[in-house]
């Protein structure tokens, strides 16, 4: 196991109700507010009226910055740094998924940065010592944004879409109440389920094998989304199902699997090329190329980590060879992404063809490189290519 | 899943050196520190020095309070906030196990509290809002006291031992090199084993059955501690078996597994009167009761959790008829704490008779009351003597 230190202190208030927590996490921080949040959703859902009318009753001012997109764009982490300067705003409230968390985090962070919010991303501008506080209130099971410290944003000019991770970044407050989650869509709470599944199975392909505990969790959370996924689809108001999902999708991101561990990060950054140049769920690229990106990687040194998932994750005997179990594997997580959750299998479902496959698989050439395996642009070009 | 709210924020610096991370802990709180110790285990291992050396350099100003019981008392408890205000103390430092880490967080409630620290275990006094900071140095895999907010402490005079949770007594920093354990012997490697199974069997055996992702990882952790526990037992210094022990410890008890859970502790309990009158070592304690106790909690409303363990855990066949799989859940348990771990069996092997049996059966009544399985003094006392 590695070195490492965990400090993970986000306060999270879990459950029916929880958003009556809202107006005292907002008074330890402050008293005027920017409310974070994308498009209807969370109007036809009864959160913005649940947290609006509470922040009225207590006095506490706010201001919108509403239409976060899906991939949210650093234009609009522009716009709502400039909306807290104007107002004076002392505590950000996301209302949403992972897209208006992450464009609240970074809102915290540039309200105080005298430049550009995109050199925060890329790094050429540090994250400032006063960033804003961020409480997160969860409607949507899939990034784990509530509980970590990283933000992806897009520059659709530039065709990227980058992540930036700063322990000033992590909300100080969560509030996730299940029953938020019961109006997601089928599609949604599929693609939500995917990228908890694939967080926690870039996690589980660590080139650390010393890091049993942290493996077993992933386990643990792997198990989780297998059970509740297709609960959640067919009973979109099942409690339970809705309350594990929700709280799995914490803990896939939330530096419990991470820490002692080496994580490459390797899907996740060849699908933010497909995110960049094309906009599609981030859950659903994720799907598509996981099973492509196993196969890339199976290898003699490999095998042992598709062992431990066909056998104790997905049950097949432990006396068959390696490399056939390693195959079950591969073939049985895809089998959850597209028969059980039923997502697209192929880019060219979402509308991806070969156009932008050699510059995509360019571009994440730094990140790729020190993935689980490393891999080369031709590797990653291969990879793209399976998937169409 | 129940409502919770979950707050954890200890920060934990993990692995082989982290001792250096002691002097720049200490600074974000003061400058002048009390060292709460047991015997000479720390002094042996090195801890000692090296925490003592490090305030040295640093001109931290430090005094001792050393012998800390295995069950520390109260006495001990009054004699360092004793020296905390004599010396006008504002950081606490516990170099040990949980015992050292218990004594010395009551150290910091009491500091700053008028009357006798019992009065704090019983809650006829309240935790002053001005608690002491506490860093732990952990050399023990067992109790978890190192990040939770609980601390066990006794009164020989009154034959009680008994706990208090309280979020102001959670360390604010632990330092967890697992080579500090390399030293462990034998006996005190078992039970700190047997500590963290127990820890994280009751939290699985809760009467909620919706917290399926906190079960997963507790399934993960007692499977930690039956890969693990072997392998320190005869490699003592093999550096993966002793940090995966060391890191399963904290999460046995950090709330993870509880927030969501209805947690009765029910085998704890039973074992504190045993600690009570006899002063015996903890985890030896938990694994002679433990299998009894399951054995009387056993009905067909209890079974499924018995059938998860045994099919999910120790891998028994699912066909079997679920009262079948509990018996062999039972049997497997006994025999990882007695044949595997080698502790002892029965009462009667740690120097306990019938003597005091009654008098415990009904001391633990109102916290049994609330167990797992509510259970009466009767029956408390036809486990103490099926234990015998």
């Amino acid at each position: 196991m590695n070195n490492f230190t965990y400090s993970v202190p986000t306060t999270v208030h879990f459950g029916k109700g929880q958003i009556s927590q809202l107006t005292d996490s907002v008074k330890l921080y402050g008293s005027r507010v920017l409310l974070v949040y994308g498009g209807g959703s969370i109007k036809k859902n009864g959160v913005y009226d649940a947290a609006t009318a509470l922040l009225k009753e207590n006095n506490i001012f706010y201001v919108d910055l509403d239409g976060v997109e899906p991939n949210p764009r650093v234009e609009t982490v522009a716009r709502g740094a400039a909306l807290c300067r104007e107002h004076d705003i002392d505590v950000v409230i996301a209302l949403g998924g992972g897209s208006s968390i992450d464009c609240a985090k970074i809102v915290c962070a540039a309200t105080n940065y005298d430049g550009d919010p995109w050199d925060l991303i890329i790094g050429t501008g540090s994250v400032p010592e006063t960033v804003l506080p961020l409480i997160a209130v969860l409607t949507l099971a899939a990034t784990g944004s509530e509980m970590d410290p990283v933000a992806v944003i897009s520059n659709m000019t530039l065709n990227r879409k980058l992540s930036i991770g700063h322990p000033a970044l992590r909300p100080k407050v969560a509030i996730m109440d299940p029953e938020y989650t019961f109006s997601v869509p089928k599609y949604q709470t599929a693609s939500g389920t995917a990228d908890i599944f694939s967080h926690t199975l870039e996690s589980f392909f660590s080139p650390v094998r010393s890091a049993y505990l942290q493996n077993q969790f992933c386990l643990a959370i792997l198990k989780t989304c297998m059970k509740y996924g297709p609960i959640a689809l067919e009973e979109p108001d099942n409690y339970e199902a809705r309350a594990n999902l929700m709280w799995a999708s914490s803990w896939a991101i939330n530096d419990t699997l991470k820490k002692g561990n080496e994580i490459g990060w390797s899907v996740h950054p060849l699908e933010h090329e497909l995110s960049a140049y094309y906009d599609i769920t981030h859950g659903v690229g994720l799907a598509i190329l996981t099973p492509h990106w196993m196969r890339a990687v199976l290898s003699e040194e490999t095998v042992d980590r598709f062992v431990t998932l066909a056998t104790e994750l997905y049950g097949f005997d432990a006396s068959l060879p390696a490399m056939e179990l390693a195959d079950l594997a591969i073939d049985a997580t895809a089998k959850f992404f597209f028969e059980t959750l039923g997502l697209p299998s192929t880019l060219k479902e979402v509308g991806i063809d070969e156009t932008h496959l050699e510059a995509m698989a360019h571009n994440c050439k730094a990140r790729l490189s020190q993935g689980f395996v490393p891999l080369t642009p031709e590797q990653n070009l291969e990879i793209y290519k399976a998937a169409l």
